[in-house]
């Protein structure tokens, strides 16, 4: 195995577990982060290395970089630290942040105008897969690009999808992922608690429509938390102001009319707004309950 | 096996099917339809009986009801020429059509006045699972009236989900479904037509977003059409201006909030007004694409 010398910037809920997933692989892995805190914990746990990112950053093969969105992308590429600058030429970044594909494909130029490869490679599938190393990745890149970077793609990755020979297709997929999950997580808020307004239980609508027509991946898998009453972030109500706002951001670049989507980023707004924003995500059946005046399983 | 007198009311796609399923099952089974052609078809090809349904009426078993709506089941059952007063007590009818759950409840205290059994009985599966026997019912009725009907059934049936010991729980069940099914195709067609904006193909978001998080059941069911550029109506556009507006009707008595199931509706609408309604519901997709001024598969 070629072992790479690799920096992961952003230790959140992905960014850590993708960090831990690239050390117990065996490269050498730096972690970085504005939390301290997440940094020491990634050294002592995860066997992650010493050193500041000015003083190891020319000897990186491969920058993963997992932060929020395309602002922070674009800040610690070429921002006033901005890494771009002191990375040896043919070295590789690695971007996951969901972005919209033209600034994907923004950053692929300026990245291979000073001789790195740039993988437009957003992520999918939680936390908890992000530390077994089994994402799916959205990928899209040149050829060199993906070759350069495979190792680490082999590290954290179940599946890489490869959508396409340059970046941008890996974020147009992204963005129509999410349209789909955020929806889909909204509209089973408003089905299960519609349907607890006409004397359907939560745990009934689970047995009934988890086999039926109306089933959809979200469903299977969030619709149990609302009806254990369980609202711990495996993945979080602020994920979707986020996420759906860029889906739309996109969307209205293309004067694309996308509705349903906006109808389900109001209810992520309201979710965020009255103090949900850090709950597990299928807390968005929360906003529905307060509306309609109805309890959901584990309410008082 | 009991051998029941069965009259099946509807000979549209699904009660076509289901009365062909009633037949092969060995029933003596009478069609009934405003289309005598269908009626005339059932008795050539499916083995149905001959005979005017004032005149069977009194030796029936189970009257099985597959019309449209509330206003036409309530027509069959108490109309002017209403089979309730015609049948015998004991007998039992199945009501198959979408209806709100206080409409069945409201039916099944009317015939119970009368001495017939109500199983409250909505059906999901499509035209196919129909002429199967295979279909999804979701029924809710006292336990003597489940015990008359289960012939029937057994006949029609893969899944009979029992929700509960009156009318109401199978009706309120398939409100659920409904909403998420509707809402679920709509996703679908925002979504690959947005792909499309974004250099997805429609084939390559088959590929993927069925593999991903995004996915739901009616997606990796419908979308297929739309890549194939097939909208043969295996379920029509114009199913859902009426299943989401029951919905709606629900909800609003409710005063449930639901604004996710009202902006589908809308696109809904917009594809039954611009000629779409006897199109399979993947069409859906043919609002957004004409609206974003983009092309579907097998669009000239």
């Amino acid at each position: 195995m070629t072992k790479l010398n690799v920096a992961v910037i952003g230790l959140g809920s992905m960014g850590y577990g993708m960090a831990a997933s690239v050390a117990r692989a065996g490269h050498t892995t730096w972690g970085f982060d504005l939390d301290e805190e997440a940094m020491a914990r990634f050294r002592a746990r995860e066997g992650g290395q010493e050193g500041a990112l000015p003083d190891i950053a020319a000897d990186l093969d491969v920058v993963v970089i997992v932060v929020l969105n395309a602002a922070q992308t674009e800040s610690v590429l070429f921002g006033e630290a901005g890494i771009v600058a002191q990375m040896k030429p043919g070295a590789t970044v690695l971007a996951c942040a969901t972005v919209p594909p033209s600034f994907a494909r923004d950053m692929e130029a300026r990245c291979n105008a000073v001789g790195l490869f740039y993988v437009d490679a957003p992520i999918s599938g939680g936390s908890l897969k992000a530390h077994e190393g089994s994402l799916t990745i959205m990928a899209s890149a040149r050829a060199e690009a993906f070759a350069a970077a495979r190792p680490v793609l082999d590290a954290t990755a179940e599946t890489v999808f490869e959508l396409g020979d340059c970046a941008g297709g890996g974020s147009a997929m992204k963005a129509v992922n999410q349209l789909l999950a955020g929806v889909h997580i909204a509209a089973m808020g408003e089905a299960i608690t519609f349907g607890i307004t006409q004397g359907v239980t939560p745990a009934k609508f689970v047995e009934v429509i988890s086999r039926c027509a109306g089933t959809s991946w979200m469903l299977e898998n969030r619709a149990p938390h609302v009806v254990e009453g369980d609202y711990t972030p495996r993945s979080s109500i602020n994920i979707w102001p986020k996420d759906l706002g860029i889906v739309l951001d996109i969307a209205r670049e293309a004067k694309f009319s996308a509705p349903i989507t906006a109808a389900a980023l109001q209810q992520y707004m309201t979710a965020a707004a009255t103090g949900l924003g850090q709950e597990d995500d299928a807390a968005i059946a929360k906003v529905y309950a307060r509306n309609a005046g109805v309890k959901l399983p584990g309410q008082a």
